[in-house]
């Protein structure tokens, strides 16, 4: 069924259930973001209150329309799969649609909709759980340019970074692909590893398997993970930098972060300091990395205060430093 | 059945198999050296080449004997279960044993065996896989003490070193425990968590799991694995620098490695440097970490070369070096 390396087909109708507010469907709102060319349309259940403000179609228009994939793009408290959804998926595959979810609980899990989906040789995508076997990381310097994004703490915006640069580098003309490490990552790519769902020996290999040999004018654009400073996840950050064998690093931050994310009582690291210790780690395995640019998620900020961070991140990295979604990715691509 | 916490009932009868060589057997061996008290005798089968010089004992004289696990301590090529292994597994779960293997095929994939141990009431323990869930790090500092064993390379004596330094201790009355990160240190402490097998994200809270709150005099000596300078597994040492929180390191070498096991593209690091980069990262979960000492294994040298090595050690570290199997750890826990 779907023991077959990730590949998620689209077009997608994108499922967000009875989200109980925006929020909820921020997976979905940014595979639409990010790929709007592939997402047909919305389907929501009666209470539904998210709205991407795509067309609304249920499975068998979104099918007519040729939408190949209906993805799960909405949490539920605890990452559950409830029940009075099971009637939709399953719908959805019977309409020829496969399933794609970045929740904890497995589609696969559900026996009315595995049957189904077995019945009809449609596949089951659980993006976080990773089905297939990785190879160990061998630290070999492949062909083509890797770059990788990295950050003072968790989700201070790395994925939209490393997106917002393959599509500068793309527009550009520059051969890129986004390499995506986390469940919504993956759903916007079609493809990746939720390396922090992978056996711990085997994190390094996964992402090296990712990032294969490449045309040497190529760029791949890969979504970090964690932070060296989180005392939660900096293992999984290390064999991402190892297993990148990056070219560049650009480090992302929220400048009004007040600790690190779920542990309060952990400071942030200083933007110099962090840089260092990630190019230290990262020359094991490519000896010629460079830091390339600072990305500063600035959503918080008033229009003068943005001004006044990205300059100060400047001033201490010697670096272009951006906020992408305000002022674009140009000035650190203008660096590669 | 054995989804309970990882906990190996003792005395143990050891199953050799059919162990072409002595090495083959060094998992057994490693159980013999470190807990002679527990292991009752030797089951071999025809053809077997290893031999510990334990009683040779079969299922029912070693369960008359009062054995209450049999442990396969013997590696067959690619870790598999053979076949004809299932006939002494199987009359072992019958004579009253449970099984522990620290194979990566697993004794519940052997679906005679699994359904043995599921009439009998017996456990089976894998103990490359963990079956637990465990939390997520939380970068705690618990009560009691915490040495954690870590190195140029893997494989260059940190379970020895730990196990040294728990016997030091003990002989000098201190209340001490050898925490077990891989599957032979499992096997001799009769629990802890083969981290290497452990969901990435989950790393450092394993490591945490296993070395709880403890009396203020009391020292976990905790099994390093991997290197931070090793491209296929730093990340899963620098989860262990953060989960253990440690009060003391020991940087373990051997010092005629050639190249990092493996990657015979990777050159080791120096002494001083893997210190200082081991010291560096575990100061984000306990700022008053330090050095302690440093262990050689120089099984490779002559005694000559050995005195000239660990003098070499000490004066680049500054703290004590010892070859633990030849000259004891004890300068070492005069340091703690």
């Amino acid at each position: 069924m779907s023991f077959a390396p990730l590949d998620i087909a689209h077009p997608y109708l994108l499922f967000l259930g009875d989200a109980p507010d925006a929020l909820a469907a921020k997976t979905a709102r940014g595979v639409a973001q990010f790929r709007p060319e592939w997402c047909l349309g919305q389907w929501r259940l009666p209470d539904c209150k998210a709205d991407l403000g795509l067309p609304e179609l249920d499975a068998a228009a979104a099918a007519a329309l040729g939408a190949r994939t209906m993805i799960v793009g909405v949490a539920n408290a605890g990452g559950l799969l409830p029940e009075h959804w099971q009637g939709a998926l399953i719908e959805a595959l019977e309409s020829g649609m496969d399933l794609a979810s970045g929740l904890h609980a497995k589609l696969t899990d559900l026996p009315a909709v595995a049957a189904a989906a077995q019945r009809l040789g449609r596949q089951l995508h659980d993006v976080r759980h990773p089905r297939q076997d990785y190879p160990v990381g061998k630290g070999r310097l492949r062909s083509g340019k890797r770059l990788l994004t990295v950050g003072t703490d968790c989700s201070v915006g790395k994925m939209y970074t490393s997106l917002a640069l393959e599509k500068e580098l793309r527009a550009r003309g520059v051969k890129a692909d986004f390499r995506a490490t986390g469940q919504t990552g993956i759903l916007i790519a079609g493809c990746g590893v939720s390396v922090d769902a992978v056996v711990a020996d085997f994190m390094s290999g996964a992402i090296e398997a990712i990032t294969p040999d490449n045309e040497p004018d190529h760029w791949d654009l890969i979504e970090g993970q964690g932070s060296l400073f989180h005392a939660s996840y900096a293992g999984v950050s290390l064999a991402l930098l190892h297993g990148s064998a990056p070219d560049a690093l650009v480090l992302c931050h929220e400048p009004k972060r007040r600790h690190m994310r779920g542990l309060p009582h952990y400071s942030l690291p200083g933007l110099k300091e962090c840089a260092e210790a990630n190019l230290a780690a990262a020359r094991l395995t490519n000896r010629n990395v460079r830091l390339v640019g600072a990305s500063l998620n600035t959503s918080n900020l008033e229009p003068a205060e943005r001004l006044a961070a990205l300059a100060e991140a400047e001033g201490e990295l010697g670096v272009p430093a951006v906020d992408p979604l305000v002022t674009g990715a140009a000035r650190i691509v203008d660096e590669l």
